[in-house]
């Protein structure tokens, strides 16, 4: 659905802001609760956490963007929830579990109201479904531009935060799910954020290091290698999407599956694969590669030089 | 400084991401910490707080937007600084203590190199000034729009959130500084978040209500009244910026003053304000009015009804 309406009265400037701050709470209707715990004072005020349940406080935001994020092609409904569900992969990626949301939305004044209700209630929808609670945000006029950036706050599920620090040379590497082929499938707006596996692989100690694939293997798996290490891949390991030859795996991005490293033996790391298969039946994970000396060379092993992942700005 | 350059050498789409970031890093400095507590991983990972030094969590976002905020006469140094600004006054009306930030910036790919250096230098300086850490956030892609979104964390500085609910008919209406002219004085880009003032407040048990003043007096002061109540404001009482009339006190908006009730005698307000003038001389304290019962009629009360404040999307 196209976001703007040439017809004055489908449009959040008929409504104005007061009226329309109205109706963004029933579409928000249960993920919402009421103020000072949600919307409708200067700050949004969290309810105390239970006592000794909270590590770590974890902090993240991340934007979708019209014409850049999303298109006429993808239903509001879905926009909503791919907000959310970007930033629930982050906290995934470091195994905390989230805890709530503020949402601030610039708008071009001929918003159609049918889109912005769809997208709170696909908000809203992903929202409940985690529980948690979209506590505030920010309501801005933006002429000729549509952004909407979510905040998550979360904490530490235990003792440990992973990081994306933490790996050393020797540790295998690790992928849930598959990759490449996000855009053209839709997985980018249907993903499920893998929280639970997330919170799973940060109570192993043998997990060294994550993050969550967004910008596509190639680019992303840097961040986890140590300096004077390189990572070590073997092309027929990738677990690929249908239809996704190498490239796609490896520069496509928007996969939001956790990639890791994983500290032992080979016996060990097949252990865990094994403990996970009992865990999460319908999630592939597969043991990728590891990472090794700068200088070493691995017959048949992948080079990632001519692979570039998403960057922005180009 | 118009924001865009015409000369792709200058502008970020030059760089890519990942000089940029470095670039970033750079212009923060100080106010950065490093990752897991600052920039660089899946979340940034706040710094357990002291035992027993915080109260309940705050979480405020709010934008500065192209068009909107500010154009190409104010500084982009300035920018930067409302940015932080704006949030911190969101803190300061409920008497907190803000504790980090991370920003979301969408960016045309024209973006000028160095109106963004001053961006984050005068954000930067803000936040160095306050010691809030910028402690992580997002960069993408905006073909035609620059909006940049700032969401920040804080605590109430006591066991008391102060919150725009809780005043009651009887209790005096009272307001720092002076209002109106924002816009034609740069005051909206150049004042100072009233945290010291909001916390002052917060512990003083008679102080019933607040709100930071952002859409103009008329408009604002209606969130402080409970339901069957009215404000009775003089005229006369109204701190005026120079030069202001009594429409632009009421609605010229982005004041950024403190707006709070105060239960008690007329002799505990004024005490209150003596103990005010003492503790922040250089700051007005002024006491406009008080709320009356919905059907009380007082000789020489200003009638709000012609009276609007700021409205989005109109």
């Amino acid at each position: 659905m196209h976001p703007y309406s040439d017809n004055p009265d489908d449009t959040v400037a008929a409504l104005g802001e007061q009226k329309l701050l109205a109706k963004i709470r029933r579409w928000l209707g249960a993920a919402m609760p009421a103020a000072p715990h949600g919307m409708g004072d200067d700050c949004a005020v969290l309810p105390p956490a239970p006592k000794g349940a909270r590590g770590a406080a974890l902090l993240t935001v991340d934007p979708v963007i019209y014409g850049e994020h999303f298109d006429d092609a993808i239903p509001p409904r879905a926009v909503g929830r791919k907000l959310l569900a970007r930033n629930l992969s982050d906290i995934a990626a470091m195994g905390g579990q989230p805890e709530a949301a503020v949402v601030s939305l610039a708008l071009d004044p001929r918003t159609r109201l049918d889109w912005l209700q769809a997208f709170y209630r696909g908000l809203a929808a992903l929202a409940r479904q985690h529980r948690v609670p979209l506590v505030g945000g920010d309501l801005a006029t933006h002429r000729g531009g549509l952004v909407a950036s979510l905040t998550l706050l979360g904490h530490a599920s235990g003792k440990r935060v992973l990081t994306r620090t933490g790996a050393r040379e020797g540790d295998f590497i690790a992928v849930t799910g598959v990759l490449g082929g996000s855009l053209a499938s839709g997985h980018h707006w249907k993903f499920t954020p893998r929280l639970a596996e997330g919170r799973w692989l940060a109570a192993r100690p043998e997990v060294s290091a994550m993050l969550d694939v967004s910008d596509g293997l190639a680019k992303d798996i840097h961040h986890l290698v140590p300096a004077g290490a390189k990572p070590i891949l073997f092309a027929d390991l990738l677990p690929r999407c249908k239809g996704c030859d190498l490239r796609a795996a490896l520069t496509d991005g928007e996969d939001y599956e956790l990639l890791f490293t994983l500290r032992g033996t080979p016996a060990k790391a097949a252990r865990l694969a094994a403990e996970w298969h009992h865990a999460f039946p319908r999630v592939p994970l597969t043991i990728i590669g590891r990472l090794s000396d700068r200088h070493a060379s691995a017959v048949g092993a992948l080079d990632l030089a001519p692979y570039h992942g998403f960057e922005h700005f180009r």
